[in-house]
């Protein structure tokens, strides 16, 4: 509500052009705010109103914004007025924006960096897709060890608007060899003369440029750190991930892991903003594997067509028992897809992963047979024997499904994939067939008449 | 490796009786690393390990604990032990340890906690589960809007080591009414005499007791806070949260949905440290609801029985097309219940992702059915009426899969429930048994022999 009554003060003051008014209303806001308002404006003025911003927060709205609009607005700015907002603006924000713009309008945002700053981003998009290289931002103040804290306070005092935290500094050799960290909350509660390397923290907890980045934010978890160094493998300093970047990271792999599961081609942009055709692109293919997959399910049950003609009760139970073995084998997979990515288990875990799921697996299996057995009796009307059948099928798939579904994720890990990537259309397809050959196994063994 | 050559020195050290190299090592580590330690060694030696560290790692070690180890070590300390670290702890860890205890020992830690301490507890026990209040700390740094630069380090100096976050202080009035928020940055590079008032940003953002946690991770998530006031209704100031406990919640929450989608009960703890009665307890009860939800898929089935035994290569459709509609209606749920945490769309939002849920379905259905005709043709040898049932049930039971899969969250969400838990077996269920009906109905109408 409140949101929507400073948009129409914003509109309105636009309107009647009473800048000043303006002005004052947007120097308030927060830069996210801002970039919501923005967006919602007649494209017409967005440039008017982006002008009367001061430079940092221009630059701090535009990294909010989603790169539609700021495609839209670079295109109108001129090379200078690009060019400043650049230099206001953060390198691992104008990395984001990069990595989203069409080539030409990349090229020139390179062209107006100035370059030190354009070789850090060059760097930064170097490194692997999803590694903590290519989320760290280059920005953040480096002390030597042979300052006093009075030296820190009075270097951060002469940096510190430039760097993206000032909370957490690092120390490092001339060579930028890490050597410890110090944080602002020791500099504030020591004396003026104490010596930096007498503060500092040596036992210094980093990350490599190549890691993953979901390993960055479980160090952030574990660690409760504000900013997390970034080193190089002779254990130079190269760039720090800062905790607000930690978060957003956090939020945008579990929703990552959750659309792989539901069978989607992840995507950055929000649900509305997502054009129709992309979600489409984004979905139709796995529906496809899946549908196609489902082929072998078909010639299953086709090979037993001369039973089923004989007992078509039979027939009634198929989407019950795939229906489960498919639950209970998710319910494994998910579980250990999750427990991989939260660093909770490794690979070589996979005999701990085993047993508990084998004995897991039995307590379930045992407890839907029973269950099962007298709901095809009584609620179903099944004959005895029949729900004799489904009474093995249900333990025999509910164990089987759920070994299925713990392994496949931990071995595809091992061999090096995402295990939410392969697992859930593979394990989906197996537990399938796993179901069915069980199910007509069972009954052709138990009813003679089969 | 690292780690476990650690814990071999430390084992080692331990045995040998060398206590202070021990302690020497074990000052150098951050209490996670610590605590992990501490959970793999015997239990006779922990107490030992315990005593040998200062009191404030000690604490904070303990703060990263599992339960059962701090119910064990809770149980050995004497009053006097257990009150020290007590005065150590964070007020909001205290709180996730008490949560956790039996009851008996929850009273025990109550008792020995101070009185002031004890009252900020239990108000923060209070606290509906999964509220911002809930998750709120009570040590935080209030300043007063009278004061200069120098006052507020002094303040800072004096109290700050007892606070959760010293990097953002809070103005308030005398009443506690929040006025401002100023943070450590500000005050480093302002003039040593200028006021608070002058420097504090007045517009503060901030959570109502009562908010959901999601929506505190939101709010981390836009705005790159370190900390987050919270506040009661007449906007006085009770606590805040910290960042580093946003980025647990935004973990935990994402595990959670993960959990409740694939049918189990959320817990708390890690996968290997979770017993298998416990694991048993939080998969059997969903399975058990689908397993008897498909009744329903089987009296369907059963009403045909007739029509499948004229024709039995229909059944081998079933499966796929059951599956393809549960694939198709779980992507939209998926999408929409994820863009509702995120906070991407609103309940108010119900037409738009309708619309565009409708366009998406409609592509997808016609692709699908498509591929169906020809698959159902050359792979499975069906015959073109077979082939067309095939194909119009795909088409109709995408789009509405879809359309059952996109609004149920919504609606769900709009009278107040989590559309996560509600969601996904009663979507299940509804689509399942929505496919069967559509299959059977176009297979009687186009197939005349039925």
């Amino acid at each position: 509500m409140e949101k929507e009554e400073l948009f129409e003060t914003v509109a309105d003051l636009l309107v009647k052009g009473d800048y000043s008014r303006l002005r004052t209303i947007l120097l308030e806001l927060e830069p996210f705010d801002l970039a919501e308002i923005c967006e919602q404006l007649n494209e017409s003025h967005l440039p008017l109103v982006f002008r009367l911003l001061p430079k940092d927060l221009a630059a701090e709205c535009f990294s909010n914004m989603q790169s539609d609009l700021q495609e839209l607005l670079i295109k109108r700015m001129s090379d200078a007025e690009l060019k400043a907002m650049l230099d206001e603006m953060f390198v691992d924000d104008t990395v984001d924006v990069i990595e989203e713009m069409p080539a030409n309008v990349a090229a020139r945002m390179l062209a107006n960096s100035d370059p030190e700053t354009r070789e850090q981003i060059n760097k930064i998009l170097n490194y692997p897709k999803d590694s903590a290289g290519s989320i760290m931002t280059t920005e953040y103040v480096r002390l030597n060890k042979n300052m006093s804290v009075a030296d820190a306070f009075a270097r951060i005092r002469r940096v510190g608007y430039e760097k993206e935290t000032i909370y957490t500094c690092y120390v490092t050799e001339s060579d930028r060899t890490l050597v410890g960290v110090v944080t602002a909350m020791d500099l504030m509660l020591a004396e003026i003369d104490t010596l930096i390397s007498e503060l500092m923290e040596t036992n210094v907890i980093s990350a490599k440029t190549d890691d993953d980045r979901e390993s960055v934010v479980k160090k952030f978890s574990d660690y409760n750190f504000l900013a997390l160094p970034v080193v190089d493998n002779s254990n130079r300093l190269v760039g720090i991930v800062t905790v607000d970047d930690a978060i957003d990271v956090a939020l945008e792999e579990a929703t990552e892991d959750l659309e792989i599961m539901a069978g989607i081609t992840p995507t950055d942009k929000p649900y509305l903003k997502t054009g129709v055709i992309s979600t489409w692109l984004s979905r139709v293919p796995w529906l496809m594997l899946l549908m196609l997959s489902a082929t072998l399910t078909g010639a299953i049950i086709s090979k037993y067509e001369e039973a089923l003609s004989h007992l078509v009760i039979l027939t009634s139970f198929i989407p019950m028992l795939m229906g489960t073995a498919g639950n209970a084998g998710g319910q494994s997979s998910v579980t250990v897809i999750r427990a991989l990515s939260l660093g909770d288990i490794e690979p070589g875990d996979i005999f701990r992963v085993l047993w508990k799921e084998l004995r897991v697996s039995f307590l379930c299996g045992v407890s839907l047979a029973i269950v099962g057995y007298f709901k095809a009796m009584w609620i179903d009307g099944a004959d005895p024997l029949v729900a004799l059948v489904v009474c093995i099928t249900l333990f025999a798939t509910v164990v089987s499904a759920k070994l299925v579904g713990c392994c496949f994720p931990v071995l595809i890990k091992k061999i090096g994939f995402d295990p939410a990537v392969v697992a859930s259309p593979f394990i989906t397809t197996v537990i399938d067939a796993l179901a069915l050959v069980v199910y007509f196994a069972v009954a052709t063994a138990v009813i003679p008449s089969l």
